[in-house]
């Protein structure tokens, strides 16, 4: 391993109502245009899309060295709604290096983190204000709003991760979780299993 | 770098006003004798020892592979209270792999995050409800409680990190948090500087 670049200790401000970070270096924001093909209900998509190209989350970043031994974090703000039966969600990733780690600490909110591992391993965790969830190394992660206000968590992970969002681009999760009788409910994608035949 | 373990993902809690991880694997506390020869008034140790071995901090821990990749977090718990005019602290470390990071994202309470590196630079970090601070590679890192109520922090660091308690304890901070007029001061440790020379 290369040797870590020498910065200061900082300190910095988290808000955890709307989770912005303060001061923050970078925000990222992404608008349903920017989800195209991602969920399930295209005709619904597109109707909301002709509306208003809303705001589904926001990443608030603090440029830290992009390294191993650094430590990356950032906050992610997915707001409530839904595109059909789907609710708002982020794109989803696995670390370009897959055998690293994330930790998610919830702030506020409802929902669920979706993970997924190169193994075809899944799992839905409960994600609320003050519950954890830890994504361990091979697993790809997406964030889900299930409730009524913004789902909000402080993430960390190692510097040097890397993000590869092309692989869910191309195939999506294998689940979905979409409300049914007013609750969310994890389904199979069928659109998942039509890319790998 | 050798393969990361595969562990499924898993979600857990932690109380904001106690500092509680459910469910938690370990659970470290120490004590004022464990503490012996890190405060500087040497007298008022004593003397509060021979009354009560008072707990000063806990570390609830979650067990996680401790390899490179996967991260581990605990929170931290330091009680307030004073050893003559020294505030209740931790016993402070650097980690075994000097080049990793850890953040710290405080929930509860007031207090300070004493910082000192491998090269002697120090910084005094405030530690507040929502705020969190950057403690990079090669820094040694001290929660000091200068509040009323337990300093809380929600911590993580690399797997692998490890943790250097020996240098801590053989020469100290080079900076004390004491008591001056009611308010926390950072101030030279003289018994450092006796270490040196």
């Amino acid at each position: 391993m290369r040797r870590a670049t020498r910065i200061d200790p900082f300190s910095f401000t988290i808000d955890a109502t709307t989770g912005i970070i303060t001061p923050y270096d970078n925000l990222i924001q992404r608008r349903l245009s920017h989800m195209k093909g991602m969920f399930i209900d295209e005709d619904a998509f597109e109707s909301m899309l002709e509306i208003e190209d809303t705001l589904l989350y926001e990443v608030y970043e603090v440029k830290v060295p992009d390294e191993a031994g650094h430590l990356l974090f950032c906050t992610s703000i997915t707001y409530p709604g839904k595109v059909g039966r789907e609710y708002y969600m982020t794109k989803g990733h696995f670390h370009e290096n897959i055998q690293t780690a994330e930790v998610y600490y919830c702030t506020r909110g409802q929902g669920i983190m979706l993970t997924e591992s190169d193994q075809g391993d899944w799992r839905a965790e409960a994600m609320a204000q003050g519950k954890a969830v830890y994504v361990p190394p091979y697993y790809a992660h997406r964030s889900v709003n299930t409730g009524q206000e913004p789902l909000i968590s402080f993430c960390v992970y190692p510097g040097g991760a890397g993000h590869d969002y092309a692989s869910i681009e191309a195939k999506g999760f294998r689940k979905l979780v979409l409300e049914k009788n007013g609750r969310p409910h994890v389904e199979d994608n069928p659109k998942w299993k039509t890319k790998t035949t």
